[in-house]
Order: C-alpha cells, then structure tokens, then sequence
C-alpha cells in the first residue's frame, strides 16, 4: 500500500495541477503523431509496471489531450466541467468499489438519497425506489421508455417481456423535431422501429407544436395504430427550449400516453428565477423524467439518472425475480437491478452526492443563475453586433446563432459549416454547429461557472477570425 | 485549487488506508441504524459543504459499509477487488472528464488501444473499430444481440431499425440452462420476448448439451420460427463452466445463427494453463464476445465490453449518421457512439488501460493462474472433507458444492439456502448460493489473488458454523 499512497498523492496533484492549469492551455489541441502513436499502438507489456510510472504517462500523454470540457471557453454540445467534489471521492469509490445492483451496504442507501435529492431539487414527486442512475441520459432514455412499452401493451393484458413484439399493433412515439436523437436510437433498440417515431414539428420557439401532436395522435388512432408515448423536452440540445410541457401533459392524459420529459440537460433549469423558469410547471405530471447529473450539474461522467412516478411499473419491466420470491428488505424495494438493465452498477452515487453536497441547493442555484445569466450575456452581444444574428429564444443556457457577414448574404450555411472546426483547431474557444430550421447555425452551451464575460467576447472575437479563414475557402 | 490540492492527498491517504486495512476488517458488517439514517436520509444542504468534510464522512459514513468485495475472505457473485492501478487513475480520468463518444482526444484514442489488449489478450480476432467498453456485461449484451438481431433481419432484406419487430415471424434465441440471466434480460429489452428464449439443457458437467441444441434448432424451424443467436457461455456464472464452444460454433454456423460467447467472467481463463484452458477452443470464432475488465481483471467497476468480429454491422446497428455523411476522421471509424447506444460515455479505458499496464500480460496470467489454483485448492479440501459435497467440476475459478454434515441426508436444501447469509452476518467471509440441477448449492468464486490457503480454510470453517446454526434454526 506504499507504492500506492505514494503514487495517490502523486495523482491527487497532478489532477490539482490539471485543473488549476486548465485555463492557461489550450481548449483542445491535435495529438501530435508520436502520442497519437503512444495512445493507439502502443503494446501490452509483457512484464508489469510500476505505478508511479503509469502516473507520469497519464501526465505527459494523456492529459493533454483534452475533449475540452473542463476550459471555461469550451461550449460544445451539452459536456459540462468536472465538479471538485467529483473528483475529489472518485479515488474512493473506486476503492470501496461496490456493486450497486443491490444488497445492504453504503453504496445502495446513498444512491436511494441522490435519487431523492434530485428529485426534490425540481420538484418531482418522489418515492423510495423512484429512479435509477444511469450512464447517461441515453441509457436512462432507454429504460423510460422500456417501462412505456411494458404499460402500453399490459394494458392489453399482454406482456412484452413475454411475448415480445411480434404480434402487436405498432405502437406510436411522439417526439418533436428538436427532440435528442437518444429518443429514437432507443424506440430502435426496443424493436418499436423509428418508423412509428414520429417527429412532431415545432413551433418559432422550436419547442413542441402541441396542435400538430394532437392531430398526429388522432390521425395515428384512425390508423388503426396505437400512440403509446410522447417523449418532451425540457432543455432541447439545440436551443435549450422548454416544451409547453403542461400542454402536453394534457394530451397525454386525454389519449392515455405515457408522458415521457428529456430533462437530461435542461431539467435545472427550473431552479433558475423568474421568466426563465416559468416554462416547467407540468415536468412533475411526467411518468418519467431524464436528468443527468453529468451535464449541468457537473458530476463527472457517466452519470444520468432517470426518475420515475410509478416504482412498482419500473420494477415490473426489468426484475427477473418472481413477485413472490422477491428479496425485499425491510424497505420493499429489492435490488436497483430489479429497475433496469444492468446488473453490476458502479457507484455513480458518490460522486453525485459529494458535488450536490460541496454545492449545496443555493450553490446549485447559484449555478444555474449564473449559467443562465451568461447565456443571456451573450444573446445580448449577439444581438448587438452587426455580423452575429441570434437563431433562438434564449430559454435555458444555450445560445443558438450563426455568423453573417454585414457584406454578404450567400453562403450562409457553407460559411457557419465550416466555423466550428476552425475554431476548435485554433484552440482558444471549442464551440459545436448544428442544424436550425434548415440552415447552419453555431451554439453555445453554457455549464461552466468559471467562464466570464470576457470568455464571451473571445468567443466572438474566434469566430469572426474563423469566418475570415473560411470566407477565404469559399471565396478563393 | 489549493482545497482540492489538500482535500485529494487527504483522500488519497483514506483510499490508502482503506485498501491497506482490509483485511483486518470485517468482509461485511450490518449498517448501523445511525449511520442507515444518515446514509438514508439525509437531507440536501442548503449551503455548501468544504471538500475535506465530504472526505471525512466518506471515511467514517461510507467506507464502513462495503459491498465486501475487496476482502480476500469475499468469495461472493463475480464480483473482484478493484486494482490499485485502476484507483489510483480514477480521480485523473474525473479530471480529464472527456467523453468517449468520440472526437480526437486521448480518452478516445486509448479505449482502441484497449480494446485490442483485450482481444489480442483472449486471441479473438481484433480490427480497429472491433469493440466496446461498456458499464457491464449486461449492457455488453444487449449491444451484442441487438447487432445479431440486424443481421437476422436485414438477411430477409429488411431493417429492423426502420420497422420494428412488429410484422417478423419471432427470432429464437437460444441459451443454456446456466446461461446468465443477463441475456434474457437483453432479449427482453430488445422486444424479443422471454417465451422465444430456448433453455438448452446442460450435461453433467454444466455445459450446453449440443445435440438437444441441434434438436430444439430444428424444431423451431420446423415451426416456421427463425433461430437467430446461440449464446454459449465461456464461464458460466454459477460453476465457471465452458461451453463446447467450437461444437456450438458449427451448429451456429450450420443454422446461420449468431454465435455470441458469454465470457463476461470466464473469458481471461483462456489464459490459464494446460488443461484448463483447453475448452476454450472456438471462443474465437464466435460474431461477438463479452468480457468484463470489471470481473478478472480487476477493473474498478465499471467496465465490461464487448468484442465482435464485424465492426461495419455494429456500427450499421447503431449509428443515426447517414452513411454518406458519416465523420470518419482519418482512421475510417467514426465515433464510440455510433457502435452503442449510449452518447455520453465515461473514461472506462483509463483503469482498464493502467489495470493492464501495471500487472503486464505475465501479471495477468499469473493472476489467472494462481486463482485457478485457489479454485482447485478449495475443491480438493471439499472433496477431503467428510461434510462437504463438490457439486461441478470446477473449469475456471469457481467452486460450486455444498455442505452435507455426515449425519444427516434430510433437508439439505434448507440447510444450504440459509447458510449463505449466517456466513455474510458472521463477517469473516462472503459468499453466495445458487441452485444448481434442482439443489440448493454454494459456490465460492476466486478472483482475489490475495487470497490464502488459510482463508480457504478459514471459509469451510464458517459454513460450518453456519450449518450448526442453521441445523439449530431447522430441526430445533
Ligand atoms: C436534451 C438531451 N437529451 C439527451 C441527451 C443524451 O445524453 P447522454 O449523452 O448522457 O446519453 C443529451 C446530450 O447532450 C441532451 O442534450
Ligand atoms: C457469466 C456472466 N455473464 C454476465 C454477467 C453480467 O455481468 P454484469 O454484472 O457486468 O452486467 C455476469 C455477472 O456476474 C456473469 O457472471
């Protein structure tokens, strides 16, 4: 245990170190080829190697390479910062290193309080055996929407788990156009087909068309085809918008649809004050709600979680264990592999714990207000400039935009194409590019506390050059 | 950063301690009511809390409690001690905090590198773009049978992606009787349903008897069913056995079925030497094979993967990105994201790449070697004892058997079903029951190599306490 202790503390600095390095390096820089020859084609050693040594390799070779996440000029996709505090105990998870399928010991009782917790810290009502922590939303999208499946096709008295999905009619899901693609690669995976997917259009807002959603349900039931499920969004990838979620909540009721909120990134955004938060009134009456600590809380990947209204239906998706022979402990709840479909779980519920705890609910809305408030920041000096243009209502803490030149109104979309990767290489800002209503458009996600207003204005100040070198591709 | 600094040597002196106390603590304790009620319910602080606090509950609210699996006396599920080379990386990996969806950053580069240890390690054939680091087994699973299910239905020219299952005739998948429950759990979520999932009976030795698969192959085609995956186990969870897999390997390709290799547990014993490796002839032939970083190996959990001979068709089984449009960078292979569903994904290659380095592929097999030989050890003193019955033959590092005192034949099964959990409440040792050919068994599995002849010892020792206890309880 020396040789361990020794290499521990030599690791907790160098993690120190990277950390408090973070904003004198680049956001992202290319692998040079001799480490991109280390990381692909080195060899497993015959012979073993100390630990020090593997320490001294992760500073030099790995460590500088960077997704870029943890700068606070990185504001790709939705890839928060790691929080301290999840840093901090992922040495002693990994050393207690418990399975977290189930069983009486720390690892499950805390992972009962995170689930709690968060639930509480939006407002959803909560009880014991009401979740899971997932790798990510993806997965937690998968196990929402298998418990959908199960529901819909008991209420048939048939059991999917069973039969499977052979003889059934098709059955419906409901996401918008700016729903995360996460919906449908799970709707594939679960056999539904993404075919019966459909993709509800949105509103200028770019949140849900709650009349196109009822006429394709109707149109779909005449079909002779069964909606089972609308999946909305609090917090879209592209724009951060909040789906009327209230509205839609409505409509589930009234067709008998499971109601299913991708709150993965946006879900915290209902603690932020005022306006900004007035949109989630309705995320409570969803069935299941994706939240992922990974994202704007900052708890280090992978770490999503998925909360649900009904425990027992969770439980009735997933657990192999007959009713009767179910091992229930004193609280009922049997094992968290009884709820989804891993059975070795890691204990993803420390690292959530230490960071909700070192933040605190004010340091969580602290958080979230300052987040938001950049975000709002940079609309503005969007919306000031004359060669930036806003694509989006800021909603939560994404800006969506694109670059367009005073002089030049062609080539719009070659033009914000081809910004994001050249602003990545030139490594002082890392921001992502997407699709909006048809054309290119830039996006900037706010998650990172550190960053400033002068972090924003170098962001604009990267893109203009980038516009400059791509003008000068398209232009030649 | 100077707190973190501080509050990371802290933590790592804990996990030090932690690691290095092990073995004079007990392997599991009950949680006291004070600390269940503080690790229950807890609420959610207002105000932040200072990360050395955090450390300090850990250590005396949660390092209490382990699951038990670091303690060379856990002898429980498959469940190993975490490397020190696996925590020793696992606040780093936090820090970097990439995701592995993909993009051009080392935590993405070293998961290739580590996918081809792992193959080139068990001899399956790699090429680049050839795996998947995943949370578990479980979910190792379910990326595997849903590549073998596209396969299955995209021969008939249709993409079960697009469709779903709804109009298909049902797709037999066949498993043995000692198959782990994961793979129906996988054809569950996948909408295949458990009632097309063939049990293939065992032979004595806990193997897939081959000709009643051939036998139950052709009934359902018979049937106007379509056989679409055989899942042979390399290492089966309850006896370590090893399917005939070369055998099975030609029904499959006879039937052209998928041929999926659970090695989730029992792949590294390809490593092991002379006879005990010799079963594992035709592992390499299988279209996808599990193997957990997280069981043998020592990997903090966690981390399973999934290896498979085709990557096109993986990626054709999960990737949302037209072909035409697909990101290939310059290696041809696209993102992490594209072969799974999940998204996000953590930095698992990191304390699977250090787990490796630090004990060299000679480490490895030595770890192999000498919990092989623990395995043999134990069923050698049951095999001596008058009081102890071996009910398999033991392939890997598994050893399944029971106690039978030498006065009694009655109520065996009784008696074995409680003894697990008087042993577990008595806290010098760990292990688990199963039922194996109709009885109630015990089985013990050595992955620790720290464990002693001594604690073997030690172990029948407190099943026979346990027996005398439960005899008590039984026929009071
Ligand atoms: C709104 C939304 N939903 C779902 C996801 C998928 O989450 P994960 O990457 O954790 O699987 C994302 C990822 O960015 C997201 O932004
Ligand atoms: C043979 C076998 N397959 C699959 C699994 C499931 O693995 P995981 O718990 O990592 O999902 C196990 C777990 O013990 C196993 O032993």
């Amino acid at each position: 245990m020396d040789e361990l202790r020794r290499a521990g503390r030599l690791a907790a600095d160098v993690t120190a170190d990277h950390l408090g390095g973070v904003r004198d390096r680049p956001v992202w820089q290319p692998v040079t080829e001799a480490d991109r020859s280390w990381l692909m084609r080195q060899d497993l050693p015959a012979a073993g190697r100390p630990l020090t040594d593997l320490v001294h390799d992760i500073r030099t070779r790995v460590l500088p390479y960077p997704m870029g996440n943890g700068h606070p000029r990185f504001f790709g996709w939705v890839n928060s910062a790691p929080s301290a505090a999840g840093v901090l105990v992922a040495p002693i998870a990994a050393a207690l290193n418990p399975s977290c399928a189930g069983g009486d010991h720390a690892g499950v009782l805390l992972e009962h309080t995170v689930l709690r917790w968060l639930a509480e810290l939006v407002g959803f009502p909560h009880r014991p055996g009401g979740g899971l922590l997932t790798s990510g939303a993806s997965m937690a999208t998968v196990v929402a929407l298998a418990a959908a499946r199960q529901r819909a096709v008991g209420r048939d008295g048939a059991d999917v788990r069973e039969e499977g999905l052979y003889g059934l009619p098709p059955m419906v899901l409901y996401v918008s156009a700016e729903g995360h693609s996460c919906l449908r690669k799970a709707a594939e995976l679960l056999g539904l087909g993404s075919r019966h997917v459909r993709v509800v259009p949105v509103d200028g807002g770019f949140r849900m068309d709650v009349d196109a959603l009822r006429a394709l349900v109707t149109r779909d039931v005449r079909a002779g085809l069964r909606p089972f499920c609308v999946a909305a969004s609090a917090g879209t990838v592209n724009t951060g918008a909040v789906d009327a979620l209230d509205e839609i909540a409505d409509v589930a009721a009234a067709h008998g649809l499971w109601f299913h909120v991708d709150g993965a990134y946006g879900a915290l955004g209902a603690l932020a004050s005022g306006a900004a938060s007035a949109g989630y009134a309705g995320m409570a009456r969803a069935d299941s709600l994706v939240l992922d600590p990974h994202k704007w809380l900052g708890v280090p990947v992978g770490c999503g979680c998925v909360l649900w209204r009904d425990p027992a239906l969770a439980r009735a998706t997933f657990s192999l264990i007959p009713a009767y022979l179910r091992d229930d402990h004193e609280d009922g709840l049997g094992w968290f592999s009884e709820y989804g479909p891993e059975q070795t779980r890691p204990f993803r519920a420390l690292r959530t714990w230490a960071t909700m705890s070192h933040l605190g609910r004010d340091g969580i809305i602290r958080l979230v207000g300052t987040t938001v408030r950049l975000a709002h920041t940079l609309a503005a000096m969007i919306e000031a400039a004359p060669d930036f243009e806003l694509l989006a209502p800021v909603s939560t803490s994404i800006v969506a935009f694109r670059c367009h030149p005073v002089d030049r109104d062609d080539r719009l979309d070659d033009l914000n194409r081809r910004i994001p990767a050249i602003v990545q290489h030139r490594g002082r800002a890392f921001l992502t590019g997407t699709r909006l209503a048809g054309a290119e458009a830039l996006r900037a996600c706010l998650l990172n506390p550190a960053t400033t207003e002068d972090d924003l204005v170098l962001l604009l100040d990267e893109i203009r050059g980038a516009a400059t070198t791509a003008t000068a591709e398209i232009h030649p």
